[in-house]
């Protein structure tokens, strides 16, 4: 079966001077993913007629789906309707179906209408208008030569709802699309290039259908499997099998094996067991917390953290002894395990997360260089400790301390079972 | 004077499935920008010979500077490093300054090394070598035809040290570059269309060197007004005396008039005065702690926050009543203030900000829907609150929770004097 390749093209000047981030792409490949389609290049270019018509002519070359967003909103620098219309060679008409939703929109609002926004209800006659539920700017649908272009607006949320209901049902009556299937599992506590050796020979041996990709961040490798063909159950079935093998490779370092962050992971280990979790940070400053927090329903595990940024409020809220402090000072292993031990009295959890450490880029000495932390993890029961010596930035530093944190809490879990 | 034109080139897999979002492209064409060197246009390309083959020859023909990130790695799929070397016509070999890095980084780490990591050290004989401060993979750049190519690793961290320490520098000296200047301030608690329609006389005004740009961030906007040409004096003056204007007319809404974060700008103004600050959160979860300890120094004024998650702990350590809490709920003014005032107790600080609110996708009702969010900000004399209702997913609910919350406390600061 032919792959089907998709280019997407972003339009606008804001992502050439680096004042957004396009996130857009991200969404719309893993859509397409999702279905079958590769997304085999994107291209970014301003608001500039030359560049964005060069753009269309190196995916018509390279591509047979062309996904285009941005470049549609109601102000002046929106050059892309007009360019599409003569690009496709047809003449610019008013749609009554956009118009009716533009009126519809400004009702709703009980804002006025003004010339702009009638506008926008303009489309070229050879295109299919693809209805903006969201939004005032329609989606257009060319076809030319058998490629598909779609020009969608750049608002994410309006993009999103025009390819959910309509761009992704067309284009899977418009080709025969391949199955295609990932697996990806997280590792920690192990290099990029250790995890390579480890696997390497599973890595060869892996059948051409399948392609095995390593996606490292914050001192983990996420390692993704791939497959793609016709038949679903029997590429399922060897995909599996695959991946169960790899499972085994690197149980080791596995954090888990689906493609959530380590936090979700802790979190569910914490509700499968019905335990609690607090924290106590120092030099994480309540990124811990933070991270911890961004997964829906942590409140369900998570009872919250003190961060005793000031030593005064080690003594004072978690009752970490003076004479700790004075004799081994913030950031040394027994101040960890006295945070902790605070933590979980006056949190009243079943686990906890301590954190202290110097994270730059002032505060180093020579015994205890910048990147220096003292991390316990524990129950009521037993506490562990681990120092960690990180070489990077303070907003580095600050990450891969909450990370390899969380990483000591994730082995500790199970560990007491 | 001649415009300089860059294109970057992102290369990965990763790119192309969604998994991650570039945040590279967009630093890169900041940091470019800043330079006076303007970003033409963006490819991003999957681990495919002849797709990075094609990116190249796209770039060769339109831009003068191609930044290149990513695929430079340790493991398998990394084949950009000998594509180079073919595409610039060298022949590989080992760079001694890469290798005694590669050894110096493993010396620190006390991790042995293995043939994949000595293979990092390996250049085309063509290149110049970019030292790689933070990590095993060297830059390179080459020159063909009077273009410039960089080829850095993708990891953020990696590529940014090397563009700020050797890139920028280098390109300054080998490009006659127009003189660029920038001024910005931030403005909070007013819409960017608002802003826009507010200071429309003044943009239209503007002298033809000038531009304005909006750069709308979590709820805040930031003002930048960039000038370019070629006699330094004439025009930093031009640019002063505009940016004077400016402010006076945006004066009720400036939280700073320098490029610096809203948790940056409170700094300042608590060192100014000698006074400290705590906070006390419930649904931001460490947000706010987290963002003011990413500032060095921090550890001056800020003393540390309750996180307080769990109504037990808003209760036992922050001594919000059971009855405010029975009668009002965690999310409600009465609960703010008292966690506001407990925090202020406990940590013993001059200022405090509290937050407590739902931030979805979970934990609705009719009366207090996903994004309703009370703050209060105080000292010990007098303590404000103010509710919002924001609408988006949980993590832009977080963060639109916490830089509200900063904003608040921005403003009451002077007010207290």
């Amino acid at each position: 079966m032919e792959k089907i390749i998709a280019g997407i093209i972003t339009i606008g000047d804001e992502l050439l001077i680096g004042q957004v981030i396009d996130t857009n792409s991200a969404w719309m490949a893993q859509e397409l993913n999702k279905n079958g389609i590769w997304v085999g290049h994107r291209l970014a270019v301003g608001d500039v007629r030359e560049d964005i018509w060069q753009a269309l002519d190196i995916e018509f070359r390279r591509a047979s789906i062309i996904l285009i967003t941005g470049g549609l909103g109601p102000t002046a620098d929106d050059i892309t309707k007009p360019l599409l219309c003569d690009y496709f060679g047809g003449k610019m008409v008013v749609s009554q179906e956009a118009l009716d939703n533009v009126k519809k929109i400004f009702e709703r609002l009980q804002r006025p209408m003004i010339a702009r926004n009638l506008q926008q209800a303009e489309v070229p006659d050879n295109c299919t208008v693809i209805p903006n539920h969201r939004g005032t700017a329609p989606g257009m649908w060319f076809e030319k030569e058998g490629r598909i272009f779609v020009s969608m607006p750049g608002v994410p949320h309006e993009m999103k709802g025009m390819m959910t209901d309509s761009v992704i049902p067309t284009l899977k009556k418009f080709f025969k699309l391949p199955f295609i299937a990932h697996r990806t599992l997280l590792t920690a506590g192990i290099g990029e290039s250790f995890l390579a050796d480890h696997i390497a020979a599973f890595e060869e041996a892996l059948p051409p259908s399948i392609k095995l990709a390593y996606l490292p961040n914050y001192g983990m490798v996420r390692l993704r499997l791939t497959i793609h063909g016709e038949d679903p159950v029997a590429l399922e079935a060897l995909l599996q099998q695959q991946f169960d093998t790899l499972k085994g490779l690197v149980s080791e370092w596995m954090a888990t094996d689906e493609d959530i962050s380590l936090q979700e992971a802790i979190g569910r280990m914490l509700k499968t067991r019905g335990k609690t979790l607090g924290t106590a940070e120092s030099c994480t400053g309540g990124h811990i917390a933070h991270l911890i927090t961004t997964i829906p329903g942590s409140s369900d595990y998570y009872k919250g953290s003190v961060v005793s940024y000031d030593n005064e409020v080690k003594k004072k809220v978690l009752h970490v002894s003076p004479e700790t402090l004075t004799t081994n000072g913030a950031v040394s292993e027994p101040t960890v395990e006295e945070m902790a031990k605070g933590a979980l009295d006056l949190l009243d959890t079943d686990f906890v997360i301590a954190t202290s450490g110097i994270m730059g880029p002032g505060g180093g000495s020579p015994e205890k260089p910048v990147g220096t932390v003292w991390v316990a993890v524990g129950n009521h029961q037993k506490i562990i400790t681990q120092k960690f010596a990180f070489r990077f930035d303070r907003q580095r530093n600050i990450e891969l301390a909450a990370t390899n944190a969380l990483n000591l809490l994730r082995k500790f879990i199970p560990s007491v079972d």
